[in-house]
């Protein structure tokens, strides 16, 4: 298996993070530069379908993009530690954790960056009210994430799962926003330092 | 168990259709009004931890939202016929897919609405620069959703998955942004007919 892999781009360190969490250390790690457009490459295109980072070449046959489907299917082959639930009850609740993460924070976030940061203006038609609207909705959603971290030592279990991945990752691209968590969310950033203290989360970063 | 719905909105209309794909006709499905703010109330979020329909009491001590994580879990309990995945391979697929049609379509159609039409300023700030941005988004993903119609049957596999409901159910929702696909798309067009031809199409509409 090959990685097709970013160091720039958010949503690669998902898989990177995920590896590092399972020990996974047996896949190739193949960069893709994004800003010389290596990505909208006919031959990267013929592999993935998309241009899009990052992407797992499963086999000569198939090769799938999109983080989270990349993550489920690694842990098919590599279960421990376990990271999208034992069972389906857990399975649905880490699910419902990592979409909230996703829908809530790491696309608002992203879109924040997209839209303001002056490296991407060559990458996006920045519209400065998307910036904005995003910028609003992922600040709305602290509130909710802090209560639950009040709650639970992680976003979705006792332990981490790949909804603390997602929602960290974003965290920590949102500083190219100047986006910060204010410090009266005192659950999210006792959960954001533990998260970034963790060995995994310096893989490829 | 019993399902929260809303006969309103674009994503309950996932797990309604799902559940009609399936013929799951023992869960009591109880209307929730989101214009009179059912959804907001001190009982509903203490059940679900949040504002949003559709939710699945699964029992008294679990209830989760989020339509992906609903359909997964009920096809724990309702293998056939197979909506996310036979095996790891093709649960990947799948998921890959069914990210797609969400990101590129759902979302934006979603978003073009809700910051569009003007029975849903109730519920948001409308910002009309979101609203044509999002419906960009959407217009350029046609393209590429018709290329891999006219590939493959369906948009993840030989047979109808998640994937399509959630691609069906966002053009069905778009109409009220007056978005419809053009008749060059033809893949797009023949799929999206064979979608609303479906009995399981009508649940609940």
């Amino acid at each position: 298996m090959k990685l097709y892999d970013s160091r720039r781009a958010p949503n690669p360190r998902r898989v990177r993070w995920f590896m590092a969490e399972k020990g996974i250390e047996n896949i190739e790690v193949i960069d893709v530069d994004l800003f010389k457009g290596e990505h909208r490459e006919a031959g990267y295109l013929a592999k993935t379908g998309a241009a899009n980072v990052p992407a797992l070449e499963i086999d000569d046959d198939l090769t799938i993009t999109e983080s989270l489907a990349i993550c489920r299917y690694l842990e098919s082959l590599y279960s421990e530690p376990n990271m999208f639930g034992r069972d389906p009850r857990e399975t649905a609740v880490i699910e419902m954790w990592t979409r909230r993460a996703e829908m809530l924070l790491a696309t608002p976030l992203m879109m924040t960056v997209r839209h303001s940061h002056p490296a991407l203006a060559a990458l996006e038609t920045q519209v400065p009210e998307v910036a904005e609207n995003n910028r609003g909705s992922a600040t709305k959603a602290l509130k909710f994430f802090d209560r639950r971290l009040g709650e639970s030592p992680f976003i979705a279990a006792e332990r981490v799962t790949i909804a603390d991945i997602v929602a960290a990752i974003s965290f920590d691209f949102a500083k190219m926003a100047r986006f910060a968590i204010p410090e009266e969310f005192e659950n999210l950033i006792r959960w954001r330092t533990e998260m970034l203290d963790r060995p995994a989360a310096k893989a490829g970063v």
